[in-house]
């Protein structure tokens, strides 16, 4: 068996795997595959709602809120937030936490004026900024809550007077959030949500519209909620392997019960981390990402020998991300405590195997 | 065995189910989903290659042509064709022959000035207008090769000194074009290509940021040809249904091989609707599609009643679309003169049962 630590598209639960391989011969007892059916016909368009009930129901989602399926991943996003809600002369507030909120900010910045508002460059991005201020002149204020490449998570929602974004690509539906306190969320599905090729986007209904910008239609919101994210020709298949992991974590007991694990799983890797010898994490402790976990070797030079029992171990996907270095341990929601216990283990033996 | 007419998504062919299926649960003997790999894996990468290899190699691209493969389907492409093309203050030609040649032209409405050079919106888009002049000072000529709701097709590519755009969703790949006759050519894959979720775009290099206009990164095709369609996470399990797809059509024999198999198959059903007394084809004659045989009922209140004998018969999705009623068949490469012939048995023992 394989451990996937993989950044994204990343494991999902092997049960998702077997029904989804299922659908592609016969959907539904249809006779046909999901593959083959029209995104019209009855039994996808129960997909579509169930997928849609699913998310609202993990998530608490408030009334007055829209749950939309599109395309094109967080860097569509990057620009479609702008688009949207960014008028003409005025400004927005990034927060610069990585490569990817600067993207963000870099995108919207084709779109309007953007004011960052705090960065952790400084330090290779190695913790999340504090204290700074949102003014309360823009249009809204942006930030990502898990950054992937760096390891570190924002666990409090920044307070403030105006709309705020967060692109939650890599740990929504990881822990418990409060919907309201935000009024855009998006992700790209492939981390805990399901297959890369859908994006979800939540996002509080009176933001349509709100730049007054002249969008072409598939760019707005508004035509996405209105049409039951049915506008144009959704991802399909994406979108039935998103139901599917929903059920599945919805079948484990949801949010609740999937964010004590995610608890457990990266206290017990990080505590490795901190106690062997051979091993540095390289992110604050306080700002620590509970989904992907950053460390380092002292002695870089012994890097190779490790990943070498990495793979040995059957351990994938742990090479650390160029800007980082050393390793990268992605613990999405469908990573077991066995597959932690297994890094540990080979962190554990290769420790042994040096004394 | 259900004989599946929908228009799309659409059939594709049982063996490309089976690999998918298994792929879903082990891909190319990884030990991993294709749903869980890095698309920045080495055995990914490798799809994409052998993908736009393939339909490099189907379509006989020329050199100096970019393919890609984008998300958002052709409904992107009606924003993205004027934002990348259409200079401020220009104009662009649109030829309108349906409903959505009309979107894409409304869409492109939304960012410069379009005039529709002919329509044939007079009778009911049934038929594909000719002798129009394409005015040398646009910017472009946009039309839609196949119009899948009326089941009408341009097989003539129309001639102009500006550059050409074509819509080619339903009917690529299914017949032999001359790539070198557009500048760019776009389609949703999920009719002959592919599953929803991912978007052929064959494309001029020389007309990358040919409107001069700032845009998101995103939405501008230089960045995607630049990065060899690997700009933001690409649509992983889409992409590599497509491959699977494109070598099934190589090994068929390719283009000139399935578009003799789709005259005889267009031709075996036009000539029962027209030798059958019940039914009449909606379409001019000159212009009838390969792709999408629609017919009604001189009748219209037995519709019902042939649509009962089609669904006992395992013939699927052959109800019309709205906008012209009665019945169209969408006949794809996957579909197997086998189907074609169940139709026509079905027509005929409905033209018995009156007797």
């Amino acid at each position: 068996m394989k451990h996937n630590f993989g950044a994204g598209p990343c494991i999902l639960p092997k049960e998702v795997f077997q029904e989804a391989s299922q659908a592609v011969l016969d959907f539904d007892n249809t006779g046909l595959s999901i593959l083959e059916i029209s995104h019209r016909s009855k039994e996808f368009e129960a997909v579509v709602i169930e997928t849609e009930r699913l998310v609202r129901e993990l998530l608490n989602v408030p009334h007055g809120y829209s749950v939309l399926f599109l395309q094109g991943g967080a860097s569509q996003q990057f620009a479609m937030v702008p688009m949207n809600i960014l008028p003409e002369g005025a400004k927005a507030a990034y927060l610069d936490t990585g490569v990817w909120a600067s993207k963000a900010a870099k995108e919207a910045k084709k779109v309007g004026q953007v004011e960052v508002v705090a960065s952790s460059s400084d330090r290779n991005y190695c913790y999340v900024p504090k204290g700074y201020e949102i003014p309360s002149d823009a249009a809204y204020f942006h930030f990502t809550s898990n950054n992937t490449i760096y390891g570190t998570e924002v666990f409090e929602t920044p307070k403030a007077s105006i709309p705020i974004v967060v692109d939650m690509s890599s740990d929504i539906l990881s822990r418990n959030i409060n919907v309201a306190d935000y009024d855009l969320i998006y992700a790209g599905a492939q981390k805990n949500m399901g297959p890369a090729g859908v994006t979800l986007v939540i996002i509080k209904d009176d933001l349509f519209g709100k730049s007054g910008r002249t969008l072409p239609t598939i760019f707005g919101y508004e035509a996405h909620a209105k049409a039951g994210s049915m506008y144009n020709t959704p991802p399909v298949f994406s979108i039935y392997v998103s139901m599917l992991n929903l059920r599945w974590l919805k079948a484990k007991g949801g949010i609740a019960v999937i964010e004590q694990e995610n608890i457990v799983k990266a206290r017990t890797l990080y505590d490795e981390i901190e106690r062997n010898p051979y091993f540095r994490g390289t992110a604050d402790v306080a700002d620590r990402s509970r989904m992907n976990v950053t460390f380092v070797m002292d002695t870089p030079e012994l890097e190779a020998e490790f990943l070498a029992l990495a793979k040995e171990r059957n351990l994938i996907g742990i090479k650390g991300h160029r800007s980082v270095g050393g390793f990268r341990a992605s613990i999405y929601n469908a990573l077991s405590i066995g597959s932690i216990n297994a890094l540990v283990d080979a962190m554990q033996e290769f420790e042994e195997g040096k004394k």
